[in-house]
């Protein structure tokens, strides 16, 4: 038999878990709730029960077990420690520590959420081909992850790829989530693209069909922006800006092979890289204008072929 | 007698040489003019008969030298290929086959001036001790390298660390020299702080004693503000902001181990740091403040420490 892997996305509401072949072919994939009680302790409990059963019920070898790769929503330092997983109820520890403890399998692997999507969507998604990648992903918020030379790239405090938190408009008035003003999360996220519309029908009376909703969300605006309406696209155009400026710095500080582009709202498609480009290109010096950009290609299974791949 | 390398910074005046031994100490430093004849078609042939007559001097046998490292002003990919060293006038060619084949020596490696200084201040100088640093440049211009797990990061275009276009002010009206708005050298390079300050004088009434100059210099400006005149002060602050903001894209993209700040402005000292901090602190996420910042130590010769690092 040859070798396998497992791949764990750790959420806030459910776990996605993933056996690999190391040759990287998805064999397997399921999930289950993520139970939060009691500050998050069931939860590792859970998962190596869940490995465990998996591993009994297709009578695999435990020493054909390369490893256990994780990928949890918080920062997490090179060696595996948690800094706080505040959606978990987790504080301080070693994750990886405990995942050995729990599981018996040696190779443990544990990376930030976000950073172990870059690498997935590098490995076998949009990314596929590059070796150098950073990942953007609007969602709910927006985060983000650096690969370098096929890894990734954690930061000194498990902070690199925070790309929701760079700063592109000085004029905010209103706080981001994180306290600061005029961060691209505050534009580019689910929510952001949304507030930004909303701000937007108040300042204009241009005619638009984005009027007629109670309640906006971003597939409405980017459905209304690809069939013609001019607000919309006025909506998505400044959606744009604040992305590509957003890109332009990332690019002057790492000049990556290409961008991926994933989370919730990269549903929408081509008409992201679209409207970004042009405003991307004008903030990037010679160097670095002709960037490769892609959509991710991998949804919600860029975190378990991630974290597979952190083993390989 | 112990293993040796040859450290090389190749300028568009000087190339300055440096000898060390293979444990990191600098034995030896020399420099020759930079022969820019005929699209500086001599440059690397003097560089061979320089390192050639340093080896002869110092009876050095040529089977302990371990490589050498060079610095070159532009763009190198990372198998030593140079895009283009406007300054030198040199075109696209592989340095390190050139100079494989004028020195007889195997290990060439080839970075760009500015990423190699910063791979000699993580060695010897202000980033001393850590693994992942941001450098810096004020000068001429605003240059800079990224250090990353102790190498430098190229990027695909050899462009990575161009921190310099990094976009600062979406209401610059004048161009910077690369085509762009707003770009931190506009501001924050030994040209762009007396821009700033000459504007301010002019769109100020405030007394200052920098009114008495027919000509500003930055060292002026930076010890008319450390002097208390109130002016000077503002005009520093501004800078600071640019600054402070810039690091803050860098930081939320890689969360360096510490920014080293470098180049012919940062001789004004600790103000630099003491001025931007503050811009810093307000534009970054909570994880990322309190970052370490320190000055550059090697001043000239971190192009040549930082050469040798490349080969040892």
């Amino acid at each position: 038999m040859s070798k396998l892997c497992f791949g764990v996305d750790l959420g806030g509401t459910t776990v996605k878990m993933g056996l690999f072949s190391t040759d990287g072919k998805l064999l397997d994939k399921w999930e289950r709730r993520t139970r939060k009680e009691n500050h998050g302790r069931y939860i590792l409990k859970d998962i190596a029960d869940s490995i465990d059963s998996k591993i009994k019920e297709r009578e695999i070898k435990k020493e054909d077990v390369v490893g256990i790769g994780i990928g949890v929503p918080g920062p997490v330092m090179a060696d595996g420690t948690v800094l706080k997983c505040v959606n978990l109820g987790w504080g301080i520890f070693s994750v990886s520590n405990e995942l050995r403890k729990l599981t018996g399998i040696d190779n443990i692997k544990v990376g930030n959420d976000a950073n172990v999507a870059a690498l997935g969507e590098m490995w076998q998604g949009g990314g596929r081909g590059f070796d150098n990648i950073v990942m953007v992903t609007l969602g709910t918020g927006v985060g983000g992850g650096v690969i370098i030379d096929k890894k990734i790239l954690t930061g000194n405090r498990g902070a690199a790829g925070e790309i929701g938190h760079i700063f592109v408009n000085d004029r905010e008035r209103e706080k981001c989530g994180c306290g600061k003003r005029g961060c691209l999360e505050q534009y580019a996220s689910a929510k952001g693209v949304v507030r930004l519309a909303n701000r937007m029908l108040k300042s204009s009376d241009k005619k638009s069909c984005l009027r007629k909703y109670d309640r906006l969300y971003a597939k409405i605006i980017f459905d209304a922006a690809k069939s013609g309406d001019e607000l919309a696209n006025d909506i998505i155009e400044k959606f744009g800006y604040y992305l590509g400026v957003a890109l332009a710095q990332i690019a002057q500080t790492v000049d990556p092979d290409a961008f991926v582009i994933g989370g919730g709202v990269s549903r929408a498609g081509n008409i992201i890289i679209d409207k970004m480009k042009r405003h991307y290109e004008s903030h990037v010096m010679f160097a670095l204008k002709d960037k490769a950009f892609r959509l991710a290609e991998l949804g919600n299974d860029a975190g378990i072929y991630g974290s597979a791949k952190m083993v390989l």
